[in-house]
């Protein structure tokens, strides 16, 4: 039986888990919850999964549920610390769902306690995918990707060499835009049109990613980490039907293909069998006999530039995806979905985010490691650096404080108030 | 550095199988070959990759290229023991690429060997999937399958247990007919419109059966053997664009299929160089961002019943599929190819044979196994044994028997010389 913690239970992927491990309870068992501030949903989930521990990150909403679960013995932690608490939880398997840079911590600090990780925080691996992938390697941890791409991708190339792959390939369902003129794209690309994914039901911020086809960009730069395959020999496929969920070709030619239902549930159950296979319901099982064609294309990265800009951030490396990331988010969610953003202004923000941040320098207060008398006969010991934002090969700090930089750049530039107006395209 | 044989060298795969080897010389070289009569071919073959064995099945062109051969030092055998001679040649991987039931023999024997078999030849598991299977195991052989089709379940399956399949998909073109009315089928179903197949370049029988599906049908039966999958988790699907070669679908709903170019090479190669993979030309690789949608769809058994007569033929199990095999192979070559029957006599004939199978007896000439003092004092040792065609657990002489007979009983028929006519269908 294996032990499982959902680190974003309250959300899509976190319910999904829940659904998969109530669907095979002699397989899977709840030992930690954490969530961000949703008591109700909590409370329920505690009552039916029997945790050993539970996390919410708004202490008031953390003290609410500790009143409501009085005599259960559940522990209910908060904050950032509580977080890494559930992560860290011994032997379990880490489903880490949350969104955003969030998951970060939590996921390296589970990675440390020798947890494996089901992951489906995006931002882990493209903001610090070198970082968490030796962490991996040194703790002899497991990544098991739960992206339906990343999962494809995983079950391709089950019991096959990496020296035999020749490339991957990512499908893409090419968005609700896929067939909009470039010239139309400010006009028909309106939030309420972008919501309407063609294929997957998902929260609003990856639904927007999924228009610009900046998901698939990040999707690239995870793929880049989790399969150790170089930029180069990973492509882009635009699939509309979104049935083929990725691909893998190998040296001789040959492909293998993951085909499939539009159901999370079966990435997250693999993750969580792996490499065991579960039975899963009818509804999970698709009908060749009775489905459409399906299609292939070639992306077009003239109107949907984030894909290129994606492949030029992961290539660069460094801070550069962390940036990239970071400008996209504040693009989308601060500005996009609240109206006071073009769809364009999106790739728009993250190209001059990108550009500035190859010129742009933070300042630092270098502390010497250690005060000496050597150091205090100099003139001074503390000295104020001016590191470039794009740094090669960052430690943790360099990549949060890149994302920092990242977030207020966009804002000052959507907001108006940089020295260069926004571009018109 | 691997040895092969090839039975068969002089055909399609056999040639094929040489293009493989001779693109990579440092992983596989040739010590055996063998072929019907064709002397100028297999001279050239042995001068080119110099193996240290060959036969010819007709005895005057093994004497030819004897005398061709003077002072090479290359053995010239000939006959079904120069046959069985090739095939068991120590420590090497047999091609057995002969079309018919010649193949069985020499497979039997080579497996007997110890040699692993890259099988082409259908007949093999059709006929005697059980004997072969059950001497594979007992000798420890590996049963490396050509066929695209199963080639391709072979990939997907790699790396998962049996138990996690739900079931394999064969793929089907369809043939030329897929679109024919039934009522047209007569008419328009002529020899050399069959003879066109939409996707592969095959020699004539295995075209004819690709038309009637009966070609599907034998794969199905080949699938059962080679994966250890009943008849009932065995799906069929029309793909026209013959590009997906084959999928298998996991119990938790995920599926992998195998894709690729129409390129025997792909096949031959992975079958030779298992578990590694070899690097293939740029023309082995399919490029999905320029290729049309792949379509699929239900297959006909009305149209096409050969495909629901092998099933049952499988699923009788013993002599069945054995008779069903040899009464198509001689329906399709010595009748519809000559112009001497229609499409639809086929499937008519294959459908009489079956049914016949089930009533008719053979009679065999019982001889003692010992004459002992006992026997001698009763009437008679020798007894005539009349026996069932259909026979549940046959010996592989049971399985020969029932092959000649459904040809005899075929021939009859469709000479007309039988009690019953022909149906109208």
């Amino acid at each position: 039986m294996k032990s499982v913690s959902i680190i974003g239970s309250a959300g899509s992927i976190g319910t999904q888990t829940l659904d998969v491990v109530s669907r095979h309870p002699h397989e899977f068992r709840v030992v930690g919850l954490a969530s961000f501030n949703e008591v109700d949903v909590l409370e329920r989930q505690v009552r039916r999964f029997k945790p050993k521990i539970v996390s919410l990150a708004v202490e008031d909403a953390a003290k609410e549920l500790r009143k409501r679960l009085k005599g259960t013995g559940v522990e209910v932690v908060s904050g950032p610390q509580g977080l890494i608490e559930v992560a860290v939880y011994p032997n379990s398997t880490v489903v880490t769902a949350v969104v955003g840079s969030v998951g970060l911590q939590p996921t390296l600090e589970a990675i440390k306690a020798g947890n494996d990780i089901a992951l489906a925080n995006k931002e882990t691996l493209v903001c610090a995918g070198e970082i968490v992938t030796k962490e991996v390697e040194r703790r002899g941890a497991k990544l098991l990707p739960i992206d339906s791409e990343h999962c494809a991708i995983w079950q391709c190339k089950e019991g096959y060499p990496l020296e035999s792959i020749e490339r991957i390939i990512l499908t893409c369902s090419g968005g609700p835009f896929r067939t909009t003129p470039k010239e139309d794209l400010d006009k028909v690309a309106t939030v309420e049109r972008a919501l309407k994914h063609p294929k997957w039901n998902m929260g609003p911020k990856i639904t927007i990613d999924s228009a610009t086809l900046m998901n698939k960009g990040l999707e690239v730069i995870e793929a880049h980490w989790l399969f150790g395959i170089p930029y180069e020999r990973i492509k882009v496929v635009i699939h509309p039907q979104s049935l083929v969920h990725s691909m893998v070709e190998f040296k001789d030619g040959s492909m293998q293909a993951q085909i499939g239902v539009h159901d999370m549930r079966i990435p997250i159950q693999y993750a969580l069998s792996y490499p065991k296979r579960l039975p899963a319901g009818k509804e999970s099982h698709l009908d060749f006999t009775t489905m459409g064609p399906l299609e292939f294309g070639k992306p077009d990265m003239e109107r949907f530039p984030c894909l290129a800009y994606a492949y030029e951030a992961g290539k660069l490396g460094g801070t550069m995806p962390a940036a990239m990331n970071a400008a996209n988010e504040v693009a989308v969610v601060e500005f996009f979905l609240k109206g006071k953003a073009k769809f364009g202004d999106i790739p728009r923000a993250v190209r001059k985010t990108m550009d500035a941040a190859r010129r742009q320098r933070l300042s630092t207060l270098k502390v010497p490691s250690r005060l000496t008398v050597m150091n205090l006969a100099k003139s001074s010991p503390f000295k104020l650096i001016r590191e470039p934002v794009f740094k090669k090969n960052p430690a943790l700090e360099d990549i949060l404080k890149a994302d920092r930089w990242a977030r207020e750049y966009v804002r000052s530039i959507l907001n108006g108030s940089d020295e260069s107006p926004m571009g018109k395209g």
